[in-house]
C-alpha cells in the first residue's frame, strides 16, 4: 500500500516512569522524560506499614534520578500535602534541581527545609495557576483544581509528541471556599486541542457519585454551633486544610466566639496561610491558648491537630489529660472534622473512647457531615476524562484496587483497552508516534527513614525487629577456651520480652542446663572446636526445648567468647 | 413519719460485676450474685491490640471466680461467638462448673474443647429457647433473639429482688432465615411483670435506624449470581454465620451451581450445623474442594474463610497464589460478605489489592449490600427498652463510646439518670430493696495468652517487646576479672534489628570502642568493681552515643562475665 505524504512525525520518545503512588497510598512521584530531558512531578512520603516497626517514614527510591541527574531539569509540585512534597528535602540532599510550585506549596516546603541541612541553597521557584514553565523539551502549565488544600494544580505537560495531563489530586467543587472552581474550561480547551495521555488520580475511584462541596461542612458547623451554644467547641482537623480552618474561624466569629489554636503544625500552617493571604482572620477573634481561662466555654472555639488520633497530638493530649492548657469535660463538645485514614481507625477510636469516658460529647463523620473528601468520586473522574478526551490513559495515585476501578471507568468512557496502561512503580512506559508500550523497569521501591538513617533499615533488620516483637529474645553467653576445649564461664542466660523471668525461674534454669549440655557436648566430642559450631548447637537445642515448653520461638542469640 | 405496713421486703442483695466487655470489644463476661449464689453470663475472648505483639488472644481475669468457686453455680452462654464463649476452655481448667447453652453453642464448644486438656469432664447442659433453669437463688430463662449466628438467646434472670434481663447480642429481624423472629412477645410479658434491670448490648448504639434483615443479603446474592453467570463465584464470610452460608448454598442451588467449601473453621461449622439440623443442604450440591477441576467456572460457588483478610486463611492463600486447589483470575468474582472488624481494615485491603492486581473482580460491602450487621441499631435498642421497661439500666458490650451512646438512648427513653449505671470491668454494682449503687471493685483485667503461656506475659515483657520492635537491640559482652580489675575478653558487640551491620561497620566499631572505654574507666577508677556498675556505665555511654549518631534508642543489653 503506497503511503500518503504527510508532515514528518517527531522521532523522539516520551517515557513515563512512576517512582511512587501506584499500588500504594502515598509517596507520589512520576518521572517524565523526552529524550535527554527529564522532569519530575511531585515527590512525596509514604507512611510505614504495620510490618515496619520503628520506621518513621518511607520515601521513594531515588536511584534512577541520581544516575540521571544531568538530564533532570526540575521538579513540579501539584500541591502541598505530605504525600506529594514530603520527600523533597531528601531528594534535594543528593540532587540540586529547581522546584516549581504555587506559593502555599513552596511556603510549606520552606518551613520543612528548616529542619534539614542541605549542601546547597534550594532553588524554589514560585508559579501560579495559568503560568507556563518552559524547561528543555517541555512546557508545563499549571491548572487550578479543587482539593482539600488551597493552591492545588493539575499540570498540562506539552511535549513534541503531544500534551500529557497530570491531574495531581483533585475534586470538582462548584462552591469552593476561595471562590475558584476547578478550571474545567482550560481542561476542556486542552481536550479540544488534543491530549495524548491523561494521568489521573484514583483515590476515590471506587466511590460512585460526586464528592460534596467543602461548603457542606460549613452548613454542618453552623448546625453544631447553633445547637451547642453553652459548650466550648473543640474542632480537630487536618492542619493543611486551610479552607476548613477558615470556615471554623468564620463560623466562630459569627457566633461571637474567640478562637484559640493548638498543635504545632496547625499553628505553623495558619501563620503561613495568613502571611500568604490564603486565610483571612477577622480582627480580635484569635486568642492565645494561654489566655483561654479568661473566657467561658460558650465564648470559645479551639482548633486543634490530632484528628487521626496521633498519640503526640494536641487532641490526644487533651483527651488523656496531658495538655498544658486544656482539660476536657462535660462542658465540651469535640468535633472530629476528618475521616480516619485507613490504618488509623483504632487510634481515632481510642481518643473517642477516652473522651466518652470523661463525658465529653464527640461528633464525628459517622454522626454529622463534618468532613468531605478532597478527591474526585466516579462522576468527577468521568468528567475529567470527558473534558480532556485523552488518547492514552494511566490511573495513578492509588492502591491496586483503586487503579483497577479507575481503569474500569476509562473502559466505560470508551477508551480502548489497549490504550489504558495499568502501571507499577519502576515500570517504564514509552510513547512514540507509533504508539505506547511498556519497555522495562528502573530501580524503584521503598526507602525507609528511621531517625537519622535513610535506607539503612532493610528487610533483614525489619525481619529481626518483627521476630523480637513476636516472642522476645534469649541471649546465651559463655566464655570458652577453644584451644583447650574448656568452658571457663557461663553459660549465662539473659532474656527480654520472652517471659517474666521472676515467675519462670525453673524455665530459665532448665534453659541454662540445656545450653550447658549443648556446649559440653560440642567441647567433649570435638578435638578442634569452633565457635560457629558451639553457637549452632546452643541455638538448635534451646529453640527446640523452648518451643516444646512454651509454643514460642524467641530469638536465640548465643555469644561465645574465647579467652 | 409513720411507716405503712407492707409485705416484708427481701433482705438480700444482688451484685452485678462485669469481668469483660465494658470499655472494650470482646471478652464478654458478667458475674451475677445473689447472696451466696453466683452465676456467670458468657465467657469470651478478646483479640490483642496493636501494642501487644506476639499475643495470641486475651481472656478475662478469673481471680474473682477462683476465689469464690464455692459460690459458683454455673455459666450461661447467650450464643456461640468467640467473644462470648472463647474463654470457656480456660475457665474450665481451674473451675469445674456446669455450662448451659443452646445446642449450636455447645456444639461449637465441644469442638473447641478437643484442643484442650481439662482435669475433669466438662459438664455441658443443653437448653433451648423458652427453657428455664433453676440454680440456687436464680431462675434463668432463655429467650430467642436474632443475631449473626443461629441459636442466640437473651436471658431473663429471676432473683428474689426481681428480674434482670441480659440481652446478649441481638438484633430484630422480622424476616430471619430460620423463620423465628426475636421473641418480643416474651420480652414484653417480662416488661409487664416488671424488670428490675436491663443489661443491654451497645455495639451499634451510635448507629441510627434499624439493622437490615439477613434477607437483604439474599437479595444481593441473587443479583450477583444473575449478573455473573459466566464467572466462578467465591464468597468469603464468617464461618459462624450459619444463615449466611445457608443463603449462599440455596442461591447456588437455584442457579444450578455446585458448592465447594474451603477453610478449616468453615468446614467444621458447616458439619456441626448440618448434624444439629441448623443447615439444610440439598442433595448433590456439595462437592469436595479437590474435585472442583471437573466443573466450569459458571458451575461453581466456593465458600471460604478469610473475610477479615487473615494471613493464614483460605481466601488469603487463594489471593496470594498459595492455596492447594484454587487459583484466582479474571474468570472469578470474589464477594466479601462481611465488614472489616475495626483494626482489620488494612488486612482486608491487602487481599482486595492483591486480587485487583490479578484482575479478579471484587465485590464488598461498600459496593453491594452483601453484609448486614448482627447487632441492634438505635431503633431496636429503644424497642428493647420499651418492651422491658426496666427500672435500672446498664449498657454492656461495647467500648466507652458505645456505652455512652446507649446511656443517651436510655435517657431519651425516660429512664432516670440516677437509675442508669455506666459500669466498668471489675466494678461491683449492688442492688437491694432500697436501691442500687456501686460499692467497690474486684480484680479484673486482661490476661494474655501467648502459646502455652497464660498470663506469663505482662506489662514488662510487652514493654520490652515494643522496645525491641522499635529500634532493635545491641548486646555488649565482656569477660572481666573483677577481683583483679582486669578486662579478659571483649567487649564484643552483637546487634539485631538496629542497623544492617555490614553497611555500618564504622558505627559498630565505634560502639565497641565506647563500650571498651566505659569498661576501662570503671576498672581503672575503682578498687572494688561490681558488675552492676560496669553494666550501667556501658549502657549509659552507648545509649547516648547511639542516639546522637542515629536518633534511635536500641535496647542495650550489657552482659559482663566474671572469670
Amino acid at each position: 500500500m503506497p503511503k500518503k505524504l504527510k508532515k514528518a512525525k517527531p522521532t523522539g520518545k516520551i517515557r513515563i516512569i512512576p517512582l511512587g503512588g501506584l499500588g500504594e497510598i502515598g509517596k507520589n512521584m512520576t518521572v517524565i522524560e523526552y529524550e535527554d530531558d527529564m522532569i519530575v512531578v511531585d515527590c512525596g512520603i509514604g507512611f510505614p506499614d504495620d510490618d515496619m516497626p520503628g520506621i518513621d517514614l518511607v520515601i521513594p527510591d531515588f536511584t534512577y534520578l541520581e544516575s540521571n541527574r544531568d538530564k533532570l531539569r526540575g521538579v513540579f509540585l501539584t500541591h502541598g500535602h505530605e504525600d506529594h512534597i514530603g520527600a523533597i528535602p531528601y531528594l534535594l540532599r543528593t540532587v540540586n534541581t529547581p522546584v516549581y510550585g504555587t506559593p502555599l506549596t513552596l511556603g510549606i516546603i520552606r518551613n520543612k527545609l528548616e529542619e534539614h541541612i542541605l549542601p546547597w541553597n534550594p532553588d524554589l521557584r514560585v508559579v501560579n495557576a495559568t503560568d507556563r514553565v518552559k524547561l528543555g523539551a517541555f512546557e508545563v502549565e499549571f491548572i487550578h483544581v479543587n482539593h482539600s488544600i488551597a493552591d492545588a494544580c493539575a499540570l498540562a505537560i506539552r511535549t513534541p509528541l503531544g500534551t500529557l495531563v497530570h491531574t495531581g489530586d483533585f475534586k470538582l467543587d462548584t462552591s469552593p471556599i476561595d471562590g475558584e472552581m476547578m478550571d474545567i474550561v482550560r481542561l476542556g480547551e486542552l481536550g479540544r486541542e488534543g491530549v495524548l495521555m491523561l494521568l489521573c488520580e484514583s483515590t476515590n475511584a471506587e466511590r460512585p457519585g460526586h464528592t460534596p462541596s467543602e461548603k457542606k461542612v460549613g452548613a454542618s458547623l453552623e448546625y453544631i454551633f447553633s445547637t451547642h451554644e453553652k459548650k466550648r467547641i473543640v474542632i480537630a482537623t487536618f492542619s493543611s486544610n486551610v479552607h476548613r480552618v477558615q470556615q471554623i474561624i468564620d463560623t466562630s466569629a459569627r457566633h461571637k466566639r474567640k478562637v484559640a489554636i493548638t498543635g504545632r503544625s496547625m499553628l505553623n500552617i495558619v501563620q503561613a496561610a495568613q502571611e500568604l493571604g490564603y486565610m483571612k482572620i477577622p480582627a480580635g477573634v484569635l486568642v492565645d491558648i494561654n489566655d483561654i481561662k479568661r473566657f467561658k466555654p460558650s465564648e470559645l472555639t479551639l482548633i486543634t491537630t490530632g484528628s487521626q488520633g496521633e498519640p503526640m497530638s494536641a487532641l490526644h493530649r487533651m483527651a488523656f489529660s496531658d495538655h498544658a492548657q486544656v482539660t476536657l469535660g462535660p462542658t465540651d463538645v469535640v468535633v472530629l472534622s476528618s475521616s480516619a485514614i485507613p490504618g488509623n481507625e483504632k487510634l481515632v477510636g481510642r481518643v473517642i473512647n477516652e473522651l466518652s469516658k470523661n463525658e465529653v460529647e464527640v461528633l464525628h463523620d459517622a454522626v454529622v457531615e463534618v468532613h468531605v473528601s478532597g478527591h474526585a468520586c466516579q462522576e468527577e473522574l468521568k468528567l475529567m476524562q470527558a473534558l480532556t478526551k485523552p488518547k492514552y490513559f494511566m490511573p495513578i495515585h492509588g492502591e491496586s484496587r483503586h487503579l483497577a476501578a479507575n481503569r474500569d471507568l476509562a473502559t466505560f468512557m470508551g477508551i480502548k483497552e489497549k490504550n489504558i496502561f495499568l502501571s507499577e512503580i519502576g515500570k517504564v512506559l514509552e510513547i512514540d508516534s507509533d504508539g505506547a508500550r511498556f519497555i522495562g523497569t528502573v530501580p524503584a521501591g521503598k526507602v525507609l527513614v528511621d531517625g537519622y538513617g535513610i535506607g539503612d533499615v532493610g528487610n533483614i533488620v525489619l525481619r529481626d525487629r518483627r521476630h523480637l516483637a513476636q516472642d522476645g529474645l534469649i541471649v546465651v553467653v559463655a566464655t570458652v577456651d577453644t584451644d583447650e576445649g574448656l568452658l571457663l564461664s557461663g553459660p549465662d542466660i539473659v532474656s527480654r520480652g520472652f517471659v517474666y523471668v521472676r515467675e519462670a525461674e525453673e524455665l530459665m534454669e532448665e534453659s541454662r542446663q540445656i545450653a550447658y549440655d549443648a556446649i559440653m557436648d560440642v567441647l567433649d566430642n570435638n578435638r578442634k572446636v569452633d565457635r560457629m559450631q558451639l553457637k549452632k548447637q546452643v541455638k538448635d537445642d534451646l529453640t527446640k526445648y523452648l518451643y516444646n515448653k512454651t509454643k514460642r520461638k524467641p530469638m536465640i542469640l548465643p555469644v561465645i567468647m574465647n579467652v
